[in-house]
């Protein structure tokens, strides 16, 4: 055990593209609706109309595939003036149900990362989008029992954040969130008080996006693989120590 | 007040078709798509077919609004063979989204029960289907503020409520649960001892489904109307304190 755990008390989790694979999903669903629709469309315009489709849908599907899949049959009957056939559409219903059901795929060290700090700290998992599939994500994933807490949210935003925090009894400097994203698991958290541990997806740094490092007293890391998560907990317990 | 609450502590109620309404929105919306789809099929095989559609994809799309919608997308493809017009089921998608912005309607005496209820005991409320959806739904109650501890489900099964009645630090013969169904709020809650208060959606009657009643010593109950719950409550927590 690198460090001591009593300067840090609960480690929280993102979900999707942290512990287990998921952005893929939509850009393979979206590649096959650009082929679906390539007799009316090109394919720049319908990636602006579906995001934009995706927006406008937000307050009422929230996120989750579910409300991915109906902006996508949205879009598909917009896009192609109603021309589109039904059985092209019945694809892209069936391209939902397959991404709802496709197995989970861990990140490189996600297991390991979580059974190494569920020995010291109770572990939280925070995940938005639909509750049935991420209830089922969580269940396939296998690591589910070594989270003391799962919230599925909708939204990650700081009112949320405090709202987990008091509940798991802790308190903002005793927290150390674990995230792909910055405007969802990694900004908010710190704008609490957190500490916050960025691991971006498939080594795409952001980290300019990260307002005025100096001020958040070494609250904010970055690494480049969950492999390093553990050590840099233990950093944060025995430098919160020594203050 | 009637009675104490000394006997009861926390007393939980279901939201759809227990506080607001919610069922005629998907009756209504079955009905549309019986007319889109009346030149392919008969009004009979398309029920039963919505039917096995809609239970054929619960595993993967979970009770809710998005879910629903997408299966009355599949199964007017297939029922149709392919033929319905890509307008038609744009019309399908603008129905889920009008059922998903309908304005929360509270069943008769819903805020006046939670009110007086609010009072005496800790309310939970226990909920299932799309997260966005239903909290949006409690959002636009107005009742929101009146419940302690608010609980979106995938399932309502006797583990559920189990663990329910255990994260509010409560037992099983102090916790009182609310609810239209006797198949999600009644029977699960009397499986693990609890207390089931029953108010039938719309007058129809179902107790003959509750088996035993004389095993249940006094733990169901049935009411016509939200209006009676508090005495009903009241009763519950006087005669618990008799014992």
């Amino acid at each position: 055990v690198q460090g001591s755990p009593r300067g840090v008390d609960v480690v929280a989790f993102d979900g999707d593209d942290t512990l287990w694979h998921s952005e893929h999903l939509f850009t393979e669903a979206q590649a096959r609706m650009a082929e679906l629709l390539a007799p009316y469309v090109e394919r720049d315009e319908l990636e602006a109309r579906l995001r934009e489709t995706e927006r406008a849908n937000l307050p009422l599907f929230g996120f989750g595939v579910k409300g991915f899949t109906l902006s996508l049959i949205e879009a598909a009957i917009d896009l192609s003036g109603g021309a589109i056939p039904a059985r092209d559409i019945g694809e892209l219903v069936a391209l939902g149900k397959s991404m709802l059901d496709h197995p989970v795929e861990l990140l490189d060290g996600a297991a390991e990362a979580v059974e190494a700090l569920a020995d010291h700290h109770p572990l939280v998992l925070v995940t938005k989008g639909d509750l049935v599939h991420q209830e089922s994500k969580i269940a396939r994933s296998g690591l589910a029992a070594r989270f003391a807490r799962i919230e599925i949210v909708t939204n990650k935003d700081a009112a949320t954040y405090r709202r987990i925090i008091a509940a798991t009894g802790t308190s903002p400097e005793r927290f150390v969130m674990v995230g792909n994203s910055l405007k969802s698991e990694i900004e908010p958290v710190l704008a609490v008080g957190g500490h916050a541990i960025h691991v971006p997806y498939e080594h795409v740094s952001h980290h300019e996006h990260v307002a005025d490092l100096t001020a958040l007293q070494g609250r904010y890391h970055e690494v480049a693989s969950l492999r390093e998560v553990p050590a840099v907990v233990a950093q944060i317990a025995a430098r919160s120590i020594d203050r």
